[in-house]
């Protein structure tokens, strides 16, 4: 019997705006559904079960079906994202993609691991600083290190809100070395905005700042080997969904 | 005899604002002089004849030891711009760099190889669309290629104000299949600021639209394999440098 899978939301081409793969033109699965409560969590539509009259239950070939649809039947980058989207059986829709020539990164906080990681080209690791309310499991990262082969790419990708989430994120990297570190600034509106996916034109001036912020502050660290970015998609969009 | 070269800058550490090093920290060389002269050109100042009195002639060793000054003895990653630092004598700098750790990029519009592109980690070609109101010499661009080793990663960034440089961006990227290619949107603002390294923060708007046009552009096109970024040192800090 096949597997269904909680959907939030599938959407794009648009272009991915943030971590190792920004700028990439990507269609986003968004799965349903958290084991985590972020703070500043920006998609709460796809995490409080409260919404889920708005998510759809849907087999991989009706996934792989829409993504094929969006992409125009050309082969491009898939993102899976979330809430959680390691709490979802998504095996069969990486392996459906692939046969669309599709490439896959799935970005998660680590707490859940899975064997059809290792059918990834990317593992996007995103521990959730102190600012989140968020405690981290170190071994579920570990875990899910472990379950890549060889050929995934990982990644670690933190959001830094204030110097106690720079001293994790610098704690995180010092842990996994041999891992690239994206330090991302947070985005403090998505707060506001619990019912809709966008937060309006207003807080890029503030987002710059942040990010002033962040880049002086690793580079004051001598930090060199961070790489500091924004959200492309909330500066050039104003919404989530960078469309 | 050692060969001096001619520096219109050297700053940093400032975050990389563009191509496939976005937001790693850097340090810029930029040398003196070019062959081109882009109708957009936002360094001028490190261009044209008139401002030689502001150019510096300096020795590697010197350059090495500012590098390392200005990174507090720290490995980082050194951006090698211009001008065009093709027409300089960079083999020494990047030599005598890689003793303090550091890597190396370098940004070209592809008119001049140099064999000491061998010792690169990046070779980033930028060759310049109709808008500039400059040809392109295929021939160079081929030579700098061939002038690489394997192990220097090389990729194509494109700026693209228009429809004719985004098909030129186009043409460019079936030309090398094997290259990412980035494509920026073009900043009109340095037009105005030739005496001053400064544009003033008011063309963020102007640039997200820019942004948005090339994204929805690529999107639509279904040229999924491109990667579309602003300039994040504009954005930010609203200047060139960064800082």
């Amino acid at each position: 019997m096949t597997q269904t899978i909680a959907v939030s939301e599938i959407f794009g081409p648009t272009v991915q705006g943030e971590g190792p793969l920004i700028g990439r033109p990507t269609v986003f699965i968004r799965t349903a559904g958290c084991d985590y409560r972020c703070s500043w969590c920006d998609t709460l539509y796809a995490v409080l079960p409260e919404h889920r009259h708005e998510w759809a239950l849907m087999a991989p070939s009706d996934i792989a079906a829409r993504v094929d649809k969006l992409a125009g039947n050309q082969p491009i980058l898939v993102s899976l994202s979330g809430g959680n989207p390691a709490l979802q059986p998504l095996d069969s829709v990486i392996s459906l993609g692939r046969r669309s020539g599709h490439c896959f990164a799935l970005e998660t906080q680590g707490s859940v691991s899975q064997p059809w990681f290792a059918n990834l080209d990317w593992l996007i690791l995103s521990p959730k600083a102190p600012s989140s309310g968020m405690a981290t499991g170190w071994a579920g990262i570990d875990a899910c290190l472990k379950a890549t082969a060889a050929r995934v790419r990982c990644a670690l990708k933190i959001v830094v809100f204030d110097d106690a989430d720079y001293a994790y994120a610098r704690a995180v990297a010092s842990r996994y070395p041999g891992l690239t570190t994206y330090l991302q600034v947070g985005n403090p509106a998505p707060l506001a905005a619990e019912e809709s996916a966008n937060f309006g034109p207003a807080n890029v001036d503030d987002l710059m700042r942040r990010l002033r912020w962040l880049a002086a502050k690793a580079i004051e660290d001598q930090w060199f080997a961070a790489t500091v970015l924004p959200q492309l998609h909330v500066l050039a969009w104003g919404n989530k969904r960078g469309v």
